[in-house]
């Protein structure tokens, strides 16, 4: 894997192999020993166009127990535009010799023109583009699904027969599209629960199934993972989106539909919430919740990115 | 100790081990040796929903000195607020491992509420709450005082009988009190002068003596240390502030008052300081001035901090 | 060399030390080492209060590939203005042991005013400041011109009757200024090229010769480099100033001028470029361009400068 773009690109052995390294890493995560030499005297950028707090903290935070050289560049409010300047910015640290990009963008496509652009030879992970993918966020939330269901014995499995329901806003949801590809790549059978107006066209050429009605999608299909978006709230004005009460009544996971889903299902979110809203705070916090466990399995899998594309292996070698 | 969030709580055994450890740190910092292993690995995050550059860049540079990998998170202008946006922040530190933080904050009480919460089990130390507590900032003008009064003999002191005269906007100094807490524990005595509308009501409660005149209260109390506390300009409309002149005639260390102290006196100033206000530049300048030892001592007195917390020792041992 | 102020100040024999020393960075930078264990336990600020990305990011790189603790000051939008608060801020890096600061300032003169004020100990090294000087930027522009000409046969040599056309904005530019002076030390001759409303009244003062038009100037000299500075887009405005296309057709490097030059000439540009106003893109991405080149020195100089004045040698020893 020379970059991490988009989950469609994925194939399902390096996908397992990303969650195994995760899960060493992991491993050292816990451990006394908190920091691996395997990036040491590589520099790895955080080209950050949209501000993103938690997701730079959380790659940050993977580079340093790498040993890697951390810059930050904090495009937002700086002169930096689009077209010209990101082959500028992109040139520019190349030439420097940097040994990794991660990149957030506004974008929905900006991580794969810079990578394919010849711009830069180095590796380019995307930390979220536009409305297009946010790749990382798909592996740890198939890291989590995984460490659920199969504990100690994960290593070396995928997700085949886990049916897992998406609800919210999919047609924004770059967390949506990334998991559908990474999912059905691992063998989970998925459906999507949003209103018509929050789906995108091309919906009907994915493999999932649809459906509007969250009662009834969660009664026929009893998933094993009921996975809530996040509403952006400035959307809340558009003419295509239901307000607030309506949104929450009809596909929020409020308290009476979480109490209707068996006690195995789990509860995910990719963070942060709007408790009472897309989702109740008695779901959320329930021992069904693995909202805390994806943040911390945000930083394992992120390592297991960065030490793929920038090592070359497929597998933890200690030093 | 678990966390610092308060000097109220610090015992005096505490203290001054924790000025023992500082002493330990400072001799690292003057030495060739500027760099210690004792946090390698150990990702501390700096979360400051304030500005303060320098109280910042003494942290940071505290814990680079101590290996430690720095995480720099400022929440100003992002859309974190104050309830809820806490929480989730530091959930989310937590979950990815964060070994402790240091937390600014404009809410009085924000750092206990952190640390109390059971949301992260990392150590958290106060660099400023609102009107509430500023520990770091005492614990280095402690520091700077023992070491002023006993030199290389500090070491196991307190400053028993020292005499402290602590002056101006005692009314929303964190500074001032957090120096009052723990310079009592440390035995000394406390007087504090200030306009009467910059006292709080509860100060009759506090093991300090109260003026509002300064020429009085330094003719009679002859203090060892004047402790100036900056005026925020901002505050000087509000109703119960007298005008600059005014303030700085009347409770300001202007050179007359300076040439009227001992020569043993000690002037000290947390910084940055308002020249001609709060203090003349003959008293800011002048040996008697401590304020770049201030300076210096707060790294040392940080790493003790960052040392305590994170190792659990109550020496610096050497490995 | 105890600070790196202006290139004004640079003997010709430290110049090409400095240059030496770079070309065995730009070594270790192409190895597989990428980092050096030179800086290990120093703490450099970069004290930028001039938004500057690229150089910020160049230094920060450098740095660190030293193993020199880095800690980012970005004064802009702070509360620090010039006078009184470069004082501070500067006596309070000092007292926290700062090893070194990189200042980029608005205000000519800022880097000196800093190192010759006694208000620190630590080696300054000047990022560019007003429109007087940026002497990293110097460096790397003789060092590219040096590795072009003279390939790994470079060190120990200056750029001895190496013909330069500097062409553009001189009046702003301290590119050009740091230029000039390097240069001439090195042994170049230099051209100066531009509108006569954008050159210093100084200039008949500087070791240059000067033009009005760079058609007849190139035809004459034949230059063996071709340096076109930045355009300032906010400048446009100037009274002073020609309008854009007007500029471009005088004083741009169009692709007919390009193609008039020799094979040989080299094209250099400092960065970010207009492309279409003092640049054509056929001249930019033309192999005699160095503009990557320049970035990819820039990191090796700056940190042959670093090694310089934090280490005191004047060649690279290894440990």
């Amino acid at each position: 894997m020379k970059h991490l773009l988009s989950t469609r690109d994925v194939s399902r052995e390096v996908a397992i192999q990303l969650l195994d390294i995760a899960e060493d890493m992991s491993a050292v995560n816990e451990r006394e020993v908190k920091k691996l030499p395997a990036l040491r005297g590589k520099t790895v950028v955080n080209l950050f166009f949209e501000d993103s707090t938690r997701t730079r903290i959380s790659f940050e935070a993977a580079e340093k127990r790498l040993s890697a050289d951390v810059i930050n560049f904090a495009a937002k409010g700086s002169s930096v535009s689009k077209g010209e300047s990101l082959k500028d910015t992109t040139q520019t640290l190349a030439a420097m010799g940097i040994d990794a990009v991660v990149i957030r963008h506004g974008a929905s496509g900006a991580p794969q023109v810079l990578a394919q652009s010849g711009w830069i030879d180095a590796p380019v992970i995307n930390a979220g583009d536009g409305t297009h993918e946010h790749p990382t966020q798909a592996l740890l939330d198939a890291f989590t699904m995984r460490k659920r269901l199969h504990g100690a014995g994960s290593r070396g499995k995928g997700l085949d027969g886990v049916k897992v329901t998406i609800v919210g806003d999919i047609l924004h949801s770059r967390v949506a599209r990334s998991n559908v590809w990474l999912l059905q790549t691992l063998g989970a059978e998925i459906q999507l629960v949003a209103p018509p107006t929050l789906l995108p066209h091309a919906v009907n050429t994915w493999p999932v199934s649809v459906s509007y009605n969250l009662d009834e999608a969660l009664a026929q299909s009893k998933p094993d993972v009921v996975m809530m978006l996040r509403i952006q709230q400035e959307r809340m004005h558009d003419a295509f989106f239901p307000n607030e009460r309506e949104y929450s009544n009809m596909w929020g996971l409020t308290q009476e539909r979480f109490f209707s889903l068996l006690a195995k299902t789990m509860v995910m979110h990719p963070g942060p919430m709007n408790r009472g809203l897309e989702i109740s705070s008695v779901a959320a916090d329930s021992p069904q919740s693995t909202v805390l466990e994806q943040v911390a399995n945000g930083v394992s899998v992120r390592m297991a990115a960065l030490y793929m594309v920038l090592t070359g292996e497929r597998e933890v070698t200690h030093d």
